[in-house]
């Protein structure tokens, strides 16, 4: 007999999409894992001669597909869910959001929005999510405590919030998180100026300078309404994609979060410089601010990743049903039935989400070599039944509550639904008591 | 001691939203039934000290809504979920669903089609579902055996299959199902005359002459796409809707599916007939057939309802999703953040729905007189916390999964989740045996 191999962990799953090689699905294979990284996948039959692992999991009628990467939100604002919907973005902001901010932020709010954030993206198969908010030390924190992997942007703004008073001392207060997780397998520090029009063109090349000497990413809202791009043109001329290229800040580092509104150069400087496009189809559509053309993107090979944005306008962080709004909402807008099809909304999902964060040599597909970010999904509900393409059912039907299992870096953070590193009693007293505190703030403000 | 009266159910609920009055959300409220109507709604303490029920269910946490109205779907087609996703609407329904249907469509292939569709709606919220499929006799009688509400809309096309072989075969056939769920207390049945470009003036005319003696609705899909206009107007010089106006079928019987081209004649007749629109989002997008301008239509007077057409273009049958999908792209559509908010996208996936089924002396509020068809969601799931606005948590929070009891005329379908009516397991196989039927004979035609 020959001997076996010692391994962590051992998944055999009905299906696989690995995401690389693209459109692929394997059937009856398994997954290897050890010291937190995919070691192999292979048949069953193989794998079950092959490996001795400490822990097994057998997954019949499941699907292991990639950790989905959520590349834009603000954790924290999930304690702002519902708050005051339907609204116009403006009166959103600047008679709710910004005075409950302004009153509220701090480290505790932070603290418990992020773990509640992180929470509902656990069990509905994030395993790696980009942030931008104030105190981002503690979002950072609170993700290093829960072990999901995440990208944290340090906000830049020109105005003083409880976090910071200017623009320096955002930059500066930045610096320092990003010293602390220099060497952090998990958690990645980069810059977040907030928008063209509350960051100054100092700001922004100070910004620029930096970044390239750290070799950190540079997150920005851009072009999110055609309100923004037509008032730049209005005060400078230039529309914003344009002044950033400009003070030179277009490169494969740059992340434009929105882009609803993309003319025929800026799709020419985004796909000369390489930068990314994290599309928010769902916060898109409910502040109107517009539709990006993502397939208009992804043919001029811009690399398009997703995001839910906050959940104060989502109102969820399911990146499942983001994926499968974008997926639609891309056939419409083109007017093309095949444009986005399932496996390519999965990419979206995941790879191209750890291009956007420069982590895909380590994350965004099932590789050896890669770490263990893994995602299952139970496809044997009624709800998705039968089943005729596993592709088409995880993009197209509604199963983010299927997510069953998922890992990060190897390590079992939702095991047969249930979150392995949280005491939720508390969590949801502590969301409740916040709950309270924002809904009186709300009230006298309004 | 005051007496107490004596009904069937009393249900404690922590928010009720009878969507008449519009706009209102009750709290710490109670429903009382009996006989399958609901003859009360008052606060949970005088509830207490007035009734003794035969069953009494709390809800600490969860809010009662009207059971939800899907007024548009072909159920039998579940049996086709993600058979071929991805294509253009032509090559879908020529190189696949019509080759599958003409080979297996038949009474077995509705009824267990219908069944799983009835489960997986039940499951969602759905109280009542329209259908206009083949074999419509067995989808009534298999919605009667599972006692939801239903509403048969009989296909009439000049085209035969394997049910009828011709417009007049269709239509008598029609009206033996007509007779015999005469005086069904959930079941009622329509016209469903295809589609203009499927169905002769000539029997159009018959439609609205039996459908005016019988006082029975008529559904049919209309504009769904550019091209389908375009083609009518080549070959007539007509809108579809003009023609139907010439042949005088415009009235409050009159149910247009899709209407994603909308013109200001169209506008004017679908307004000033009383016509009702049956929005169906998600198909609309999948198969990138265009977008109804929903909020134009509200504002005109026009009474729009929710339908999430079959699950071979959906793919699921989830209506709290797709009212999910109707607020949100009301406002990018009409680039109106304030466009279709939460209690108006509840009004259209029940009361509206209701009024376009012409029900809703019966159903589609909580109001007394009416039936108990009656829906609870579970808002204690830590991803629809915190709760600052329960209908805004209910619209746009993913929160089918959280649909916990569902009654229809006072019969309690599901009951903390799980069907009270169903064999599952028998289900489940059932419709894994067609499964590998259709997938050969998709295998061969393709």
């Amino acid at each position: 007999m020959t001997s076996k191999q010692t391994i962590d962990t051992l998944i055999h799953a009905e299906w696989i999409i690995p995401v690389e090689p693209a459109n692929q699905v394997l059937q009856q294979h398994s997954v290897a894992i050890k010291g937190g990284l995919i070691i192999d996948i292979l048949p069953a039959e193989e794998a079950r001669q092959s490996y001795l692992a400490e822990k097994v999991i057998e997954l019949p009628g499941q699907i292991l597909i990639p950790g989905l990467i959520n590349t834009h939100g603000h954790a924290a604002m999930s304690l702002m869910r519902g708050l005051a919907d339907d609204l116009p973005l403006m009166e959103w902001l600047t008679e709710h959001i910004w005075p409950a901010e302004q009153k509220l932020v701090g480290d505790d709010f932070v603290a418990v929005g992020t773990e509640l954030a992180i929470a509902e993206m656990l069990r509905s198969g994030t395993t790696c999510f980009s942030d931008m908010y104030f105190y981002p030390d503690v979002a950072a924190r609170v993700a290093h405590q829960h072990k999901i992997r995440a990208h944290i942007s340090v906000p830049v703004l020109e105005f003083p919030s409880a976090w910071a008073n200017n623009a320096d001392e955002y930059i500066k207060k930045g610096l320092e998180v990003s010293d602390q997780y220099r060497n952090h397998p998990l958690i990645q520090v980069g810059f977040g100026p907030h928008a063209p029009y509350t960051v100054s063109d100092e700001s922004l090349s100070r910004i620029r300078i930096l970044a390239n000497e750290l070799d950190a990413t540079i997150q920005i809202h851009l072009h999110e309404t055609a309100q923004e791009v037509s008032d730049a043109l209005a005060e400078s001329g230039k529309r914003p994609l344009q002044r950033l290229a400009d003070l030179d800040l277009l490169s494969p580092r740059l992340q434009c979060v929105h882009m609803t509104q993309v003319d025929d150069t800026d799709l020419a400087l985004l796909s000369e410089y390489g930068c990314h496009v994290l599309h928010c189809p769902e916060s898109n559509l409910k502040l109107a601010s517009g539709i990006s053309p993502v397939s208009k993107l992804l043919e001029a090979g811009v690399n398009v990743a997703l995001g839910t944005d906050g959940a104060a306008s989502n109102n969820d962080l399911n990146l499942l049903g983001e994926m499968r709004t974008a997926a639609l909402l891309a056939k419409a807008q083109s007017g093309n039935a095949t444009a986005v099809p399932a496996h390519q909304a999965l990419r979206m999902a995941t790879i191209n989400g750890a291009k956007a964060l420069g982590i895909d040599r380590v994350t965004g597909s099932l590789e050896c070599g890669k770490a263990a970010d893994i995602v299952a999904v139970d496809l044997n509900d009624l709800g998705l039944q039968p089943l005729h393409n596993p592709a088409s059912q995880l993009v197209y039907t509604d199963c983010s509550r299927q997510v069953s299992h998922v890992w990060v870096n190897g390590e079992l953070l939702l095991d047969d639904h249930q979150l392995t590193s949280f005491d939720l009693h508390t969590l949801s007293n502590k969301v409740k008591a916040w709950r309270d505190k924002i809904a009186n703030c709300d009230k006298h403000t309004t």
